[in-house]
């Protein structure tokens, strides 16, 4: 296995992706990384964590992609830069796959330009994987495009339920399409259309229906189908919701002596909710439909969400997910033949 | 003031509705209730609560709107219902608002038939009161439309404002678009029209610009506005993020000796979390836009929720609300004038 790393993307770069470098090497002695960034800043880091310097080989690329860049900005400067380099190292089938903390749209512009779309695929969408009553699941599209039509949504159902197997191990994963009512007749034409194509089901997926945004939280579906902009919403809608129960939290834990007592005698379990809402360890999003695998990493990760982001990125090229989702795509490509492919994008 | 009441809507009628009714009264000794209702199922409460006998008048209604009727079904055996009779009491100028717990889609067709919307709105907003860090906020609209164009979401911002203000006193509250980034440049074309409008400022509006799913809890804004879709999607995924800390904090509390030693020490500390999570404590959504107030309850709400319902009607009824609406939208009607009313609904 080699990864290709972004040694430069990120809010604390390099430092951060070279520690939580070091914490996945431990792990994975017989992984190989692709470092691309400025040798200059990366060597000091090596130095601090020598175990790991068998395993890595440093690609010198002296340019790097602002996190502020809009991705047009980006794209037009970023040739040689560590981000490019780092998705280029897998087009040329040097590494399985790339992971990169910086920008995001300028990482999405610049995967979709060097790898590709799928044959088959309109849109490449973006992943988030998102804790539940019950375990984890699966939300895309996260927000790569703003709207999605009927036959996009059932793409992202195709892709999103290979990718939640090859993460998972579950061999059915229950798909769910996001809406405001379980019943068959609410929603967005696109949505019902979506449903229909699902239903039909024609490649023998799981598909559970409707679902409803309390529904991911209570993991009632392993993969849940929207378009990414009430799919970023309700991403970062639960990630304000549950900073504010944890503000409430603490308040409520310093409000008196008692309370504060009883906080530090209960430690033990509080900490161990914190471990929970810890968002590193869900780190890592993926875009979706590319001839590539591409692992986003928050850019404000600590260590510990960057190697879960690397562990994300080699348990998915280990996995079947590729040949899965290609062989669902080629099922069902021929009502794509008809369209234009300059509708395509 | 005088209130009508559905007394058979909710899952708990007419129970929770007569118990949050008596909380409510013996907070407003001067206010009168028309209740609406089966006068068999309302009486063994009023034995119960004898204290609020003298404030409400029994208007008899045998015919309930069900949980499960679709919107459509409802309308066609609306008339004589208690829910449309206690609509219809608003409408007649007997009351100045009204409450139900009953069946939302139901509840906003038949406010809409029986009230009218209000010149210059094209389709009325349901709003949400959301706990923020810094207080409270309105969310609207979470679910009466699917869809909201430029001057619908300009539309929602006004009455959301004058709503907002009648119920915090905050002179000039703060409006924010919910989009999936703060830049001008991002979004739906809708909603960077609606940016203009609101930019343009005719009204003297306090317009921050865009605010994104986390900035809802954060209290970015004092009022979101979003199309119905995508506010009804954050709304419930917030709830369910909301119980997924609970159930987190649950588990973390009972996974020890220790941990529950400390729970019960700091017990007064959590039981305030509890309360200050309860949704009882923002109970009441309001179809904004019509010629009337009504205010929704939660079907599943406790008499604390309803009375919670029940002082929201009663202070939106006190305010300036629905002038202060009609005087602003008044004042932008003229681009109204001009498209053809069939388009309106």
């Amino acid at each position: 296995m080699i990864l290709s790393v972004d040694a430069m993307g990120g809010d604390d770069a390099p430092g951060v992706v070279l520690e939580g470098l070091d914490r996945f090497c431990r792990l994975h002695r017989k992984t190989r990384i692709l470092l691309h960034g400025r040798p200059d800043d990366i060597e000091p880091f090596l130095d601090r964590y020598p175990e790991m310097r068998g395993q890595i080989e440093i690609r010198p690329a002296d340019a790097v992609v602002k996190s502020s860049d809009k991705p047009s900005q980006a794209l037009r400067r970023a040739r040689g830069t560590s981000m490019w380099n780092a998705v280029e190292s897998v087009k040329a089938g040097e590494a399985q796959a790339a992971v990169s903390a910086g920008n995001t749209g300028a990482l999405m512009a610049i995967s979709m330009l060097v790898l590709r779309k799928m044959e088959g695929v309109h849109r490449p969408g973006m992943t988030a994987i998102w804790p539940t009553l019950k375990g984890r699941c699966v939300v895309l599209d996260v927000g790569a495009n703003l709207e999605a039509d009927a036959r996009q949504l059932y793409t992202y159902a195709i892709m999103g339920e290979a990718y939640s197997r090859a993460i998972t191990g579950n061999a059915r994963p229950r798909i769910g399409l996001l809406n405001i009512g379980a019943e068959e007749t609410k929603g967005h034409e696109e949505i019902r259309q979506a449903a229909d194509l699902l239903r039909a089901n024609e490649l023998d997926l799981n598909y559970i229906g409707f679902v409803e945004g309390n529904d991911i939280s209570e993991g009632a579906a392993d993969v849940i189908v929207t378009d990414g902009f009430t799919g970023n919403v309700a991403l970062k809608t639960a990630e304000g919701t549950a900073r504010l129960v944890g503000g409430y939290l603490r308040e409520s834990l310093t409000s008196g002596p008692l309370s504060k007592a009883g906080a530090v005698i209960a430690s033990k379990g509080l900490k161990q909710l914190k471990e929970r809402m810890n968002p590193s360890r869900v780190n890592g999003g993926v875009l979706l439909g590319l001839n590539g695998l591409v692992v986003k990493s928050h850019g404000g990760t600590d260590a510990e969400g960057f190697e879960t982001a690397l562990s994300l990125a080699s348990n998915l090229a280990n996995s079947q997910y590729s040949d899965d989702v290609r062989a669902n795509l080629s099922k069902i490509a021929v009502p794509d033949k008809a369209e234009t492919p300059e509708a395509a994008q």
